[in-house]
């Protein structure tokens, strides 16, 4: 079995492939052709996608990544291809809880008091508290951070990474509402008809499902029109799931707050106005990043890769060949 | 029975207070004295020394806060002073996890790449990770952020917030390690002579203990020293327990990180060095802001009035009488 792999990998991640495997080193810039049955793609997509044309004989793609909704159109039809389903749900569940705390705890403000060097300006943040959650009382002492615990969290999106994230708010006492694309009765999973219903109870709304044709934009102006004045939107999936034009809209009116990790256009260009917006944390698409990303990645390939080799089903196919 | 508090509170939230008690609003710009047995001082330290000498008759000190070491030297020896037991840990808490992940997610570089509007920027963040940790290797892909799952977390200081702490990292599988004045058998909590054996093992070092004689500069050369290449030191406590010029020069030389709450001096003045020290996050003391902050401040104080009140044996004393 003769299997592709990114040449730039630490070799001693790829000590556990079975010895009937002959590995074989692939980049976007080698010169030659390769037969390979099995494909590991380069994590990077552009740099994957400058690799295929020089492969030959490819029947199994192996992703690396969570999302794989480039590779179908890059390989066609005919080829079988897994993603590195679980792999990353630690890091990318650790990056929502992260960007939460950063948002409910104002970090990006008391950033600027840092640069600042002027220890009053914490005082800027009452009034940013106040203008995010439209929250007028006047508190003594002046509220200067919001709690997770006792908020209300829906997830949108039930899968591995859904559940993972779900675990971890576990100790914060937060009402845990959950939406996917099939209702599901243990635990209670609603059907995506229900985002209109479920949108308007939430404090925060967590956007963690695939991008399909059905999620394109899920969240536009109506859906953010029903969320609560100074809710929090966290989208750790795709970019694309939210209508741009719609977010910067709320951005500036202050009606929500969001922490996004992925964009629309991605990579965001220079100049565009979504880098801008007040109550707003972007992160350039790292969520799942972590020292232990590739050995991870690589646990998960080569357990599927094992049961290829011996016939046996698949875990985790995203596309079957026809 | 007559109780003076700080006239900003907001009145709905002193309704559950007896109707024995007569409410005594009192304020740093009251111009009369006043009789009162009980007194609540503002949450300010700087407003309520300014209202203490306006005060006669108190014998009890009920404070809205967890932190009462100002307390002692301005009411004297005769008066018995109980701090708000539990009232602030779940926010405190809530914050030392805001601030590791903030850290570990390497959000203060994120939010320059977001000001500079550049995405290829991210790029910074694999030298930063290396520059931060020591580790050199050529990950693929590179590192850009780091879990909170699996390190080895070090609390100094298990009282109610570090075991509200360590409660809220349960779902993260990290080693706990548990530092106190005394020795306790269950959990398993090591006497504070054992800090310099456990401070080596340590991925994350929590300072959340009292600040007193013995715990000052608790944290200085030695200790850092001691502590693992880019460690990352989190004070929720007091800023003295850290020796700033120790901190100082550790955060320029890359061998430990940090995130601080509180400083030494306080308020931080302009121009401090601390204010520009890299892998350093500064928040203003604000770590148990929360907009319950009042309302769970009164909740345990109005119970430990009512003790008072039926001559019960109080809970929450930190200065009895002489």
């Amino acid at each position: 079995m003769r299997v592709a792999y990114p040449s730039d990998l630490l070799p001693e991640l790829l000590q556990a492939i079975s010895e009937d495997v002959e590995l074989i080193p692939v980049s976007q810039t080698m010169d030659h052709e390769v037969e390979a049955e099995v494909w590991i793609p380069d994590p990077y997509p552009t740099r994957a996608i400058r690799t295929w044309p020089h492969l030959r004989g490819v029947r199994l793609v192996l992703s690396m990544m969570a999302g794989t909704e480039w590779i179908p159109d890059v390989v066609g039809p005919h080829v079988t291809i897994c993603n590195a389903h679980g792999a990353h749900n630690v890091s990318t569940a650790e990056w929502v809880l992260a960007a939460i705390f950063a948002m409910l705890k104002q970090f990006p403000l008391y950033l600027d008091v840092q640069r600042s060097g002027i220890w009053k300006r914490r005082f800027d943040a009452v009034a940013a508290y106040s203008r995010a959650t439209a929250d007028s009382r006047l508190h003594h002492p002046p509220v200067m951070l919001e709690d997770l615990t006792g908020k209300t969290v829906l997830i949108v999106g039930y899968g591995a990474i859904g559940k993972e994230i779900e675990r971890m708010l576990a100790p914060f006492r937060v009402e845990v509402l959950r939406v996917a694309r099939t209702e599901r009765e243990n635990p209670n999973v609603n059907s995506a008809v229900s985002l209109s219903t479920l949108l308007p109870q939430a404090d925060v709304v967590i956007l963690i499902l695939p991008y399909t044709e059905a999620s394109h934009q899920l969240i536009g102006h109506e859906e953010i029109a029903l969320m609560r004045h100074g809710a929090l939107l966290v989208n750790a999936a795709r970019g694309a799931i939210v209508s741009t034009d719609a977010l910067i809209e709320a951005l500036h009116a202050n009606r929500i707050r969001a922490a996004i990790d992925v964009t629309d256009p991605e990579p965001l260009p220079e100049g565009h106005p979504l880098w801008n917006c007040p109550n707003l944390l972007i992160t350039p698409h790292v969520a799942a990043s972590s020292p232990h990303f590739a050995s991870n990645a690589l646990r998960v390939v080569t357990e599927e890769l094992h049961r290829f080799i011996k016939g046996e089903p698949l875990k985790s196919v995203v596309q079957a060949a026809v």
